[in-house]
């Protein structure tokens, strides 16, 4: 193996593929990333058995290959190494005792390798039908689902997102039982039957590696993988096997009244009421509406003190009174994931679940279950 | 109690007391801040046996005092409310059950007070003596100093920084037994005998709280306490007690060659050859000086592999073989003491401490103790 590679484009294509880098011990292989050069194209590959992700590199300007080969090199080191190099070209020389030798103007570097017979087969499958998505669209979408995803590995197949296509509709829905969120896309053409659940975790990973902007990403479906095409990415996840539950029932379609807010006032005023259970297990918020027309945010830790909270409501679409009480976390969570200024509250009852929309979030509902008030 | 402040004064001055807050739970007091309010003025104290600081606030167009009075807040839920609050000016009126009312715009929070009777007396005074040094060059000396003190409680004189004036000079000596920082301070005039040891760990605190410029501060000095003065703050911490060791005869004078180096290839080139090292206990790195003037830097990993580094010499006095091998992280934590651009090393011998100095850094001299060479 023998090559030359622009120090940047390198750097750049290993911290994404570093997304899926094991850091278990378990398997030592999953530590590496394999390096492959054959027809003067460089694959990068790393895969932690939940995600896998290759990156391919072939611009002739900035990739010059003098001789064939694979490795797996310590993906840490590998990373660090080009990381802490300045020079503008990096050489790439395999070297007895299956070692590699990185050269980059005065450094000389001799980093021993993995053995490659040991890397598992990763296969990077297209299916028939894809999905084609823009980055930006995809990047909101992982922003307004993910963080309602359970953490708990109890049920398992709450620790994923869903995703499940209905003609030309596909409605996105991921909940830890105590709130949900759920986005419906509408696309221009009918897509055949799609019905999976994605790790939460994966997503958020996924995100970490797309830039804003207006890329075109395929999304490929297997029975047990999905594979996001991202410029010269592959980013492959396992997905969660099972049935997601249906939740339309659950959420709500008539409201005793509903409540317009401005939402950085309102994650301000949350924020602030909760500094005093900053420490204890509750983070219960009190919001009580008043016939008036008024509305206050409370909170009361015995040991700290009291917090309350007036609020502007822009609108008000029935003056009742209620009293309603919620994990403020699961709430500023739902609260940040709109893109409006302006957010409504739909209102159930005192101890049934209520459902937050934005103007300007086109089907999109964070739906939050209040807790019975002390 | 009774008074108006305004929220960014007061945010600063809780922020900067509360380098000092206590985290441990033996002295529940000394987590709240001492909030005393007499003849226009507003103090507030904070402390943790170790540093005590205490800000004066007494800007009428700042602050209006309505009625006097003492309370000691909770450290933490104070700073917090402050700082989640953008009101302009914040309400504190003293409150039945040893409360306060914190009002902000339409914020309206209770907080419950500690007994202020538990608070301990503490008390800042002035010395007939002190020196005066600006802010700018207290910051260096700091920064060059507490990183080469020890963090081992086995020789606690060791965790301090030893402060000794001689005429009208002072020098400033920190070590840990491998390695030394010295700088000599010249001032137009003699001070008295002052000899102490202020903890490594106070004097960075103080640095967090300093801003570069060139704002005088005074030093203050008991038995016990050393007091620094910065605009309306009081930054006091106790003294350790005991005899520095004299570190003088320690430092060579007479060397076998100097070279000189760019500081910041020199850092770059250790940093890189450290990479194979990060996960060992050992961070020895070892470097070669041939009598070809040429220079090279090495580490071996049995795990990892091999680095080299070829270095630039700028100037060598002496053309001479040598081998030296030290640790990467005290040679590169002497090396960003330095304000120089380039830097000269003065070797005495393959296994005797060598010394760093820069030319824009006048009198300061950085130690390092080599190991044995594998």
């Amino acid at each position: 193996m023998k090559f030359t590679i622009n120090r940047d484009l390198l750097l750049q294509n290993l911290s994404a593929v570093s997304k899926a880098l094991s850091t278990k011990v378990q398997m030592p292989i999953l530590t590496g990333i394999k390096i492959e050069v054959a027809n003067n194209q460089l694959l990068l590959t790393a895969s932690n058995n939940e995600i896998s992700i290759q990156a391919k590199i072939n611009d002739k300007r900035l990739l010059r290959v003098t001789e064939d080969g694979t490795i797996v090199a310590p993906g840490k080191y590998l990373i660090e190494l080009v990381k802490k190099t300045d020079s503008k070209d990096i050489d790439f020389i395999g070297y007895e005792d299956n070692s590699i030798k990185i050269l980059a103007d005065k450094s000389d570097f001799t980093l021993k390798c993995l053995d490659k017979d040991n890397y598992p087969l990763i296969s990077f499958d297209d299916s028939k039908v894809f999905i084609t998505i823009d980055a930006a669209n995809l990047k909101q979408i992982i922003r307004k689902s993910t963080f309602a995803a359970s953490l708990s590995e109890a049920r398992v197949i709450l620790t994923g997102v869903s995703f499940q296509t209905n003609g030309n509709q596909m409605k996105v829905v991921a909940t830890d039982s105590y709130r949900l969120s759920r986005k419906v896309l509408v696309f221009d053409h009918e897509y055949p039957e799609i019905k999976i659940v994605v790790p939460a975790k994966s997503l958020d990973e996924l995100n970490k590696i797309i830039e804003e902007g207006e890329e075109i990403i395929e999304i490929h479906f297997s029975k047990t993988k999905a594979l996001f095409k991202y410029k010269d990415l592959m980013y492959q996840t396992r997905l969660i096997d099972g049935t997601f539950p249906n939740t339309d029932s659950l959420i709500p379609t008539e409201f005793i009244t509903s409540v317009k807010f401005n939402k950085n006032d309102l994650i301000s005023a949350i924020e602030r009421v909760s500094i005093f259970n900053s420490n204890e297990a509750s983070d219960i918020v009190k919001l009580t509406l008043n016939a008036d027309k008024t509305c206050e945010i409370t909170s009361t830790s015995n040991e700290i003190g009291d917090a309350k909270e007036e609020l502007n409501l822009l609108e008000c679409s029935d003056s009742i009174s209620l009293q309603i009480a919620f994990s403020s976390n699961y709430f500023l969570e739902a609260l940040r994931s709109f893109n409006s200024t302006e957010i409504e509250i739909h209102f159930t009852g005192e101890i049934k679940p209520f459902i937050v929309t934005g103007e300007y979030d086109i089907n999109l509902i964070q739906l939050i279950l209040p807790v019975r008030a002390a």
